[in-house]
């Protein structure tokens, strides 16, 4: 193959592709099963509740992250296209490790059975792998990405199992941590795959106008349906005066973002202008905040206080933080998830502690902040050093990487019709 | 600033955007709480109900009506972008005026408390408030956005309120009005911040095959899930005969209205073409027609006549009045609010009144003509006036406007990375 | 009017449509009414339920396949605008035909009632209308467009009546043909209507980046709510465990056949790159299958298979089949209508078949298999005839068919505003 095209992944992609989906289907047919119970035991209601619930996540899922990542000029198809696909794959893949690992999902017999709150927690658990992957998008290709988001998930999983037999977190403790997980996974996957040729700054990794409407698409989607996002687990009757909080919490502080977002970003422009990227981003930083802090915020304005800071550091981190940790730490993130996932959630893992420790005493307090310190310490550390393993593995050339110039391009994945057909 | 760029108002938005904020946060942590009661005392269904309502409202509002504003070819960051600014703004400020002005918002010890139906009532508030916007996109920059819409929030509740105290309209009845008194509003202010240099036809007003697209999706969104926006107040137990009439005769009306509103198009056309712009606008005005009828209608075929009707009187109205408008009045309508909403408005209103004086006799048919009249005559003056005093406000040099040749512009506010960086 | 231009259709298709669509308002003024009995029957849980279900579907129609055929770059208003238009008026076609012929949409005094279940069974109806409007998007005028949907509704009617007083097949499973029925007949319509100028290729048919992530966005809203599409007859009280059923079979087919169709289209090319169109097409075409299939269904993993062939032969049938329809049989499908609606639901079929045969015996296999096979049959007839009768129909040259070189072209009906006032 001539050195001007990319390297044609017609030998890798398919192969894994199908040799992995056709493993799936097997552990599939032994199994997995659908709950015919899931009518009956719980009454139609809360059905009708998680299958709308579901429906918001599954827009998020595919629509909000694929559009997410369409602000770059030439990476457009890449980013939804690949999202669709490395989605698709996470979703079957949660399914089945959160049946093989976490008990709440297997039944008599030891069979996996499917249900909306299964689902659900799959999509969840999908949606760190996405975070991840929007940290090196462009700079990978679809085999890279395919693998990497299925090691993501499986340590996202893995470390609600160990959350859960080491400090008996719960659930919905474990999983609101996937901001924090799955973006600290993606940097640290970036940071190793480090590629000198696309510093100071690649010609191909700009926006226009199109694409940021595009983009705004996605943003939209995913700010919408927050609310939505963060309340989907609490569907059991006993959590639904929470649910409510969540709902309002989320929705107030998201308003706040947005205000915050385009004010700073205006305020640190040495033209006094916006920038569509990182308002875009920093209007999303509160729902990952409220995320993580949710189970403890009892009135709106502590929400939207939590949301005003963490726009604040999202759209201060995107100016002045994200150019400086290529520069000295040799660290590109494409969409930043660092500014919108990583800081948030551990801004929200602070608030979290803090509401706690106001409405306790003593050693309660204490036990308290040991254990959320755990929790914190634990996931960073699974996250940090499978996320550094798995950038090893994917920098063996046998993936076959693009070259550096064709980075943030369609071009060298997908067939363009109209270049073809012309004479 | 050199005389070719548009004036930054990086001294201007944040800090005003700021300072608001920070006072609605105050007001927030002093007066709003979250109605704990609700999920006990309507049960479960009732809830549900309430919250995929308030999602379509919500879409709508943050989706439908920024991406309705993304038609002009060169303002879609803007259109979209400030939409959501303002509309995170005006619900946050709505939530509290109606807390203040309207009881039934308010609970024991004067709280204001948070429900699905005040945040429903929020968002269909600001609805009014980013329908004032459409007629003055392009031609103002984002602080006056930011000052007219919260004034006109303010104007609709105060309206309200002296509709209820007044004539004790009900809330539902009042607030079917915003679409009467958000499209007047703005184009009172519109009136008032009249530039001559943008007529006869200002070079950047214009739409592309792409841009079009674009607004197509605003359009559909709102088009689709106009009935639940007209359907979303009427959720009590009594309500719901009339709930489900609302939502057929929407649904239908709005099916003739697109049929109407592409043949209307096509016939008053020289060369037998459809306009854009003119069908994606007309085919939305049965909705405000039957939302400001609805509750006098119990026929689909009556919904359906209304809806034919508006359509033709908007689609008429885009290709005779609106060019009328700024020559004749100097009164510049960038969304053609006046053909969407004023008319259809009045339409419906019209509609209304007929429907239920057909159905009455002799002093109580005289009784209610009188009381829907007043209503209509009180709507307007509250509107018009504020309408005026809002745009001679906004005139003051002290907003920094941009000039002429930076309207319907996105780079006037917006940082265009690719042409930063280019060489 | 010069050669040049595309015929006027100002003398046609407002006169075609007000036409139409004041027979229909006077249809509904006599025949339908609103069935005010919804509320109290069934409770309110159902509701909620059915008019979730509808949103789904609505957006389905009208987003969903509007955006699917703007993939061409020069189409895009034509192919979501006319989407919308003839959406509208086969919806209200579709009330009236289904409360004509078919028993269950009639009550008492023979009024025909509109329920949420009357009007999805109208959506799904149009439905098939618009898939075979896929085969012919470019090549024909609004005016053809329309009259050729409400024909094929009536065709689809018609079929169902036939099926079920011939053979008392039930609603979901005739209704289920409906891909098959529109896909067929859109076939045998483009086929009558052949022009040689669009062979080998026509220079407007092709597709650009911005347009495949236009087309992106309908496929992903149809990918995302199918489940709602396949399941959204099965609202009563008894399917409610086949509900459940279809909802994760239908999701985790897609998930699978997504995987096979970005595999497919890269294994069989030869540079190794995906097509946009093709992976869009062949992603969707589980979601056909497995609606045929569906009552038959009873584990994931079968489901998955389904999903898994379906794609497959999707895939291929656009790398291999779809240029040989047009050289061989003269037979040219704009959406590949073909490869993504008839084989997958001809598959669909089968798997029917086979998995209702496994779980029977003896002469009652047999019966079935003869049921099952004269519905196809009859389906076919009745599809393949009408499409032809319908072509030939359209041929005439009193509709003005635009030339062949302005075919899936925008500029034959719509007007462009910035052409118009450059100077």
């Amino acid at each position: 193959m001539a050195p001007q095209y990319a390297p044609s992944l017609r030998s890798r992609l398919p192969l894994v592709a199908f040799l992995l989906e056709t493993l799936f289907l097997l552990l599939f047919v032994f199994w997995v099963k659908i709950e015919k119970q899931e009518y009956r035991r719980s009454e139609s209601e809360p059905f009708v509740h998680s299958y709308a619930d579901f429906q918001d996540v599954h827009v998020m899922i595919f629509m909000g992250f694929g559009f997410l990542a369409t602000f770059l000029v030439r990476y457009g198809l890449s980013g939804s296209g690949f999202n669709v696909l490395l989605a698709a794959m996470a979703v079957q893949w949660a399914v089945l490790m959160n049946g093989f690992l976490l008990p709440q999902h297997r039944h008599h017999r030891g069979q996996i059975h499917i249900s909306m709150k299964s689902v659900i927690e799959a999509e969840l658990s999908t949606a760190s792998a996405l975070i991840a992957i929007g940290a090196v998008h462009g700079k990978t290709n679809p085999v890279q990405l395919l693998l990497m988001s299925l090691v993501e998930v499986t340590g996202f999983v893995v470390n609600q199992w160990i959350l859960r037999t080491l400090l008996h977190a719960d659930a919905l403790y474990s999983i609101m941590l996937l901001h924090i997980f799955g973006s600290l996974f993606g940097v640290m996957v970036s940071w190793v795959l480090h590629r000198e040729g696309i510093k100071p700054h690649h010609e191909k990794e700009k926006t226009d106008r199109k694409t940021g409407l595009f983009a705004m698409f996605g943003t939209l989607f995913m700010w919408m349906f927050w609310p939505s996002f963060n309340s989907a687990l609490l569907s059991s009757r006993w959590e639904r005066a929470l649910r409510l909080t969540v709902i309002y919490g989320t929705y107030l502080s998201l308003a706040v973002s947005v205000v915050v977002a385009m004010s700073v970003s205006m305020l640190t422009s040495s033209k006094g202008k916006m920038n569509m990227v990182h308002v875009q981003s920093s209007a999303l930083s509160a729902g990952v905040a409220i995320g993580v802090a949710m189970t403890a915020v009892s009135e709106p304005w502590v929400a939207m206080v939590i949301g005003f800071c963490a726009s604040l550091l999202s759209g201060l981190g995107f100016r002045y933080m994200k150019n400086h940790m290529l520069f000295a730490f040799e660290c590109h993130d494409t969409c930043g998830v660092l500014n919108v996932h990583t800081i948030p959630g551990i801004l929200g893992w602070f608030a979290h502690l803090c509401l706690r420790l106001a409405s306790m005493e003593g050693t309660v307090a204490v036990q308290f902040a040991v254990y959320h310190i755990c929790v914190l310490l634990i996931t960073l550390c699974v996250c940090l050093v499978m996320g550094v393993a798995t950038g090893i593995v994917l920098k063996w050339s046998i993936w076959r990487p693009q070259q550096d110039r064709k980075c943030f391009d369609d071009q060298a994945f997908w067939e363009f019709p109209n270049l073809v057909t012309k004479k």
